[in-house]
């Protein structure tokens, strides 16, 4: 883990992301504060320039569109040309028709490193149909330590199915390659009450995948118990009257101050 | 008051924007902090989908463009086929001919449960034409107590109109279905310094309408209440060098912090 | 310095914003933190209009597109009719053709009133064409004391061929009409680890320009000078596990909070 989180900040890799507004400008600080540099663009005259001069490129749907998703196969496409880490984010896969189709699309038509979403989202792609509640999960999906067998063995033969690591995450996190899962107990049940913790995820699980070549599975992981951990730091140090506003910048924040040794303390996991 | 609040967090309904993308970040964390859900979408391809999904829809026209205006009317007539909730705020109405004629043939085409408002933008939706100064409310047209009784026939004869509830906000707030009028004296000159606190109040709105069937009325002016309270809650505070941009996270801070008693105790108002 | 900053609380000038979706919220929020008043609007049937009732124009390409590249043109031009001021922002020009050759078009068919950028912007620009490293000014380009005279004669001479003012922002800033050389020693390091203060800053030195006819040059210099000045008050408010996007939050208020007499004496400056 430790090695994961030096890495980015010693490679400081540049991101390009195609994302959505809402959560862009929390997803640029997060990058800088894992070391890593973003850049935002989407327009499809420019694409495929922009991925060429970055180290990996980050794919979220939360607020595609006509014009954006045309550049998201367009930059996959350059990436994959150039064996450059490509990450998706199905935001509200299920919730809509153009959601689910264009992310079951882009997997058909674009290798992915990793998938990295909510588990209603994670399993619309594996059903390439499905229904969810808006942009959270569904509860009865919910991973549980009384689901976790069975969450574990879909996760395991999803990420085998589609040959790139799968990263489920919620109350607890599953990341795995198809062969190991990484069972991560990280976090904070009021991290549901920012917008944006999970894109912020998936932009900096791209920095710390083109950051560690090799060794994805395990930068993966360690990005998701670097979020996690950085939910119970930033948590740590609220003061009465803080709530989700604050909450947000202290999670930044705490991103920003965390180095290799107190994410290798701070980690809870085990490797199923 | 208390009880529309307490209806909000225990229904947590989730809430369609179609917003601009300016302030749509505070929008999302403000509906989280409220107790809502908030899911942002604006292709004319799924907007119809994500509304069905919905409990009510908060259209926004504060960066409106031709691809996102379509949108407004496909999600706005959804929404009233579905009998759902639908508020419109018109930021800048009066600004632009687009922003007017466009709130105007929203107002045409759709039912709205309410619309949400400075004073110049509400009076540019009455007169069909106007002139404003960019986004915030000509101070000519300032509610004050030396013109409350005019500005107060003005937002009940709007609302009779309309036949929606019509919010004014601004020094005093003005929330009246036509019939009754809620003044309001929640707030702080100084919220005028953050971007965002209408939208924000909108998206809020919304999201208490939905959650109180039957007591619109109420629940409008209760968000109002909310927001301006604070506004009160996040000043107070406020410590030696802070500004507009802590003083933002305080006051979504001060709401997700906020229950039904703070809310019932703190809210200042007359019926008239 | 002093009459500059003071001359924005008191004019309270409306800047019209093309710009991107990244950065936009800290961009409306410092706008009025320094007295400004924002207006966000980019679609090519409004923009002229909108900028009709501004006193300045902001033109940033950050996320550049399709549809917001007619109305940079159409507003720019609308601008210069009436005589108005107008500021580019030629973010990530070197990074994509796009960019480099939108900002170019510009740049010829506008005449822009100052244009602010990182050295590897504006050296693409100057060339007419480049290569960057995505958003962040290439370190070999960097202006440091050992390189400072010749990036001085190189903004000067620059400055001079387009008729405009020139801002080169980085560890020292450079601000020049072609004839004198602000250099500025205001900032610190860890302000690049924010996302968006150069869009900031481009935003506040246009309400800079707006406010003080006459007196561009030291306006945009002052702009500059409260931007780093910003950044090292912010800094000194740090906290104990305060990071990056905290950092964010006090900047912007330290720019709330600056009054002539702060700036006059906390700016480091000489002219050459």
């Amino acid at each position: 883990m430790k090695k994961c989180i030096e890495n980015v900040r010693s490679n400081r890799p540049l991101i390009h992301n195609i994302t959505n507004y809402v959560t862009v400008n929390d997803v640029a600080n997060v990058l800088l504060a894992c070391g890593a540099s973003p850049i935002m663009s989407d327009d499809p005259e420019e694409v495929k320039e922009i991925t060429s001069i970055c180290g990996g490129l980050n794919i979220n749907i939360g607020t595609l569109n006509q014009h954006t998703i045309p550049s998201m196969f367009l930059a996959g496409q350059k990436a994959n040309e150039l064996g450059r880490k490509v990450l998706l984010d199905p935001v509200g896969a299920g919730a809509s028709s153009l959601r689910t189709d264009t992310a079951v699309k882009l997997m058909k038509e674009i290798k992915f490193s990793a998938i990295r979403g909510n588990i209603s989202e994670i399993k619309t792609l594996a059903l390439g149909t499905g229904r969810t509640k808006g942009v959270d999960a569904d509860v009865a999906d919910a991973v549980t330590e009384n689901t976790l067998d069975n969450a574990i063995a879909f996760v395991k033969a999803f990420a085998k199915t589609t040959g790139c690591i799968i990263a489920v995450t919620g109350a607890i996190d599953l990341v795995s390659d198809g062969d190991k899962c990484y069972v991560i107990r990280n976090g904070r049940a009021e991290m549901s009450k920012i917008t944006g913790t999970g894109c912020q995820l998936s932009a900096m699980m791209t920095a710390f995948l083109v950051a560690n070549p090799g060794n994805e599975l395990e930068a993966a992981a360690a990005a998701v118990c670097a979020m996690g951990l950085a939910g119970e730091i930033g948590w740590s140090n609220m003061q009465p009257g803080d709530g989700n506003s604050t909450y947000r910048n202290r999670m930044i924040d705490a991103i920003y101050n965390m180095d290799g040794e107190t994410l290798e303390k701070g980690a809870k996991y085990e490797v199923r």
